[in-house]
């Protein structure tokens, strides 16, 4: 397990400071053999929701056993608590602040832990900085093979996310958010194929403020260049997006705005 | 070959987004052995010629057999062709819009393919991303060992951008552009060492917007400071520089201005 | 030695342009295992005690043997000499601008030598990119394993930057300054708890421009939101935060801002 081990890393540090390879440096001087992959470090700071959904997106390309280590603490240095969760076939280390809820919410069987184990942290801990004296010490011995249960007891009630699905608002009608205004301004939505189905098969609307959006697309290029459009995200999200443009800037949408989807009746 | 083969990634993604990590991801599953090197995410949004250019700077510095992985991809889902070019003794995959044009055109024995092997492919295959689900996994498997013929059938017709090298505007004058601004404010023309020879050997006129550059500095610190000056850059190209200033901004100058070059009669 | 060794980088280079991969391709075509980790390319351009700074805060968390190759060089091309220094159990590669100056001031048995091996250069040499052409291979065949005294001679005279502690301005009083505003808006001061000790066991006073602090927090999270407060940084340096706000825009204060502390007569 020990040999090459991933350890991605998220984090709401940035990139000027040098927060983040203090991480890495503290993570090579304990598993010299660790691969390190960058999710993001450009979480808004303090941004709990952004980060658990970035890793929900991001820790399933991975290969089984990786590690990831979330760090969005803004509650560093106060009681709550380091995790080590085991869950989906993946590890994950970070605050018990939520930013690990998609893999828990889905492995039924995930295992989480507190860490408490001192042994393993880097001394002194600071109280600023528990990503370089708790969390990335803790990945790396756990990539360098010490076992889960090394390094806490199992507990049952680790802080989650309401990541809430879209609400029904009415017969055949859903209220939803938009989760994220990627780098194209694309505007995922949480109205998910899963849940919602193949809803192009139908007569739909999307609404985000006072602009309605009819048209489906099976790509980015298939709309009508400047014409809003639903299209399947690749993460398994719809998402509204404007070919050749810019669908946050034309809609004036932000993240967390509301997203209302109305589906004729035929199916549902 | 496989051990160890470097893996380059050039996107226009950014850095918040998970886009880069789920390639990388997708590459460590098939390949884990792959070392990735980013050379850029911060390319201007569906700027084809930008990474293009970025990409003919970057990919010689690195070891032949290297691996470059361009994603800068605004026909995504559309009918555009993923390629795998072996040029220069490097190998090459992306989309078939250009951003391969420079080490095409620099080795006239390059062997391009078009990607069709769908066995090598992540599935499903998204219509949104097929940097993660087309062109990682086959530079992946690429590194992995297989060989370039088992990816698809070869074409001579692969899309190439007129990297238009300035042309004659008179008897010694030709019109030029800006292929990049740099970080420090360094005006990157297409005027390069190769064609042009040594202008510093003789008289000659930068002409950029109503500004004339007569003075040449052997290094960014040798001109006065605060006056611009034509300066040999490490690409290859001619820059215009300013000495502990900012030149584009002097100069008000972008991206895809206009360059014109005079030079006396001596040589030419 | 070789094995594997890391060798961090940083620069003013920015993410955007190709600078920091040309290294990079660079440095992994002399010395195949290394192991390259990003300390941050976003220092301010040509900020050298900024780098410096940097550079002291990240450096201690590799472990011994580490190579830092550190290109903020506005001199590039001018007569500054390019240097090898073994400090603390670290290399450094780097221009004579003072940016080495944290490690060289903290080992007094630090080894520093002024690159002159041309053998070790990447040719032909450019005047605009040492970075590339000197700093990244001489990194890469040190950590291959040439021998510190292949490079050239040691030399005494090595510029150091005026990392100018806190000075006495009145009988327990100090005038210092902000070191860095970091992504959180924390402001990194420059008084040590090496030498002032745990400020918060007596009455202290912290004022920065107009605004008096005279609130200890011993995390970023005790002290009541919105309100300004002293905490102990993890890097040593005592930071005015603001819990759940930004110290920087709220105080109106940047970097290099004096900062004033008066401590009660009580221990000095």
């Amino acid at each position: 397990m020990a040999k090459g081990a991933i350890i991605t890393l998220l984090t709401d540090f940035g990139l000027a400071d040098h927060y983040v390879a203090a991480m890495k440096g503290v993570i090579l001087g304990i598993c010299p053999e660790a691969r390190l992959v960058d999710i993001s470090h450009e979480i808004k700071a303090f941004g709990i929701d952004d980060a658990a959904f970035t890793l929900g997106q991001a820790y399933p390309c991975f290969p089984k056993g990786t590690i990831h280590l979330v760090v969005v603490d803004p509650g560093v240095g106060s009681a709550r608590r380091p995790l080590l969760a085991e869950a989906d076939g993946h590890r994950f280390v970070g605050p018990d602040n939520g930013v690990l809820t998609i893999p828990m919410d889905r492995d039924p069987k995930c295992l989480v832990r507190e860490i408490t184990a001192e042994r393993y942290f880097r001394q002194p801990v600071s109280n600023t900085f528990h990503g370089r004296d708790i969390f990335a010490p803790v990945a790396a011995h756990s990539a360098a093979g010490a076992g889960a249960a090394k390094f806490g007891r199992r507990i049952s009630d680790a802080a989650r996310l309401d990541f809430s699905a879209p609400v029904a608002a009415g017969s055949g009608r859903w209220s939803g958010k938009i989760l994220r205004v990627d780098r194209y301004g694309n505007l995922v939505t949480n109205f998910d194929r899963e849940t919602f189905g193949e809803i192009e098969t139908e007569r739909f609307e999307v609404r985000i403020g006072r602009r309605k959006v009819l048209r489906y697309a099976g790509s980015y290029t298939e709309a009508p260049a400047g014409l809003p459009a639903v299209v399947r995200g690749s993460g398994g999200y719809y998402e509204v997006s404007i070919n050749q443009g810019d669908a946050a800037r034309e809609l004036q949408a932000k993240r967390g705005d509301t997203v209302e989807l109305t589906l004729s009746a035929k199916r549902r």
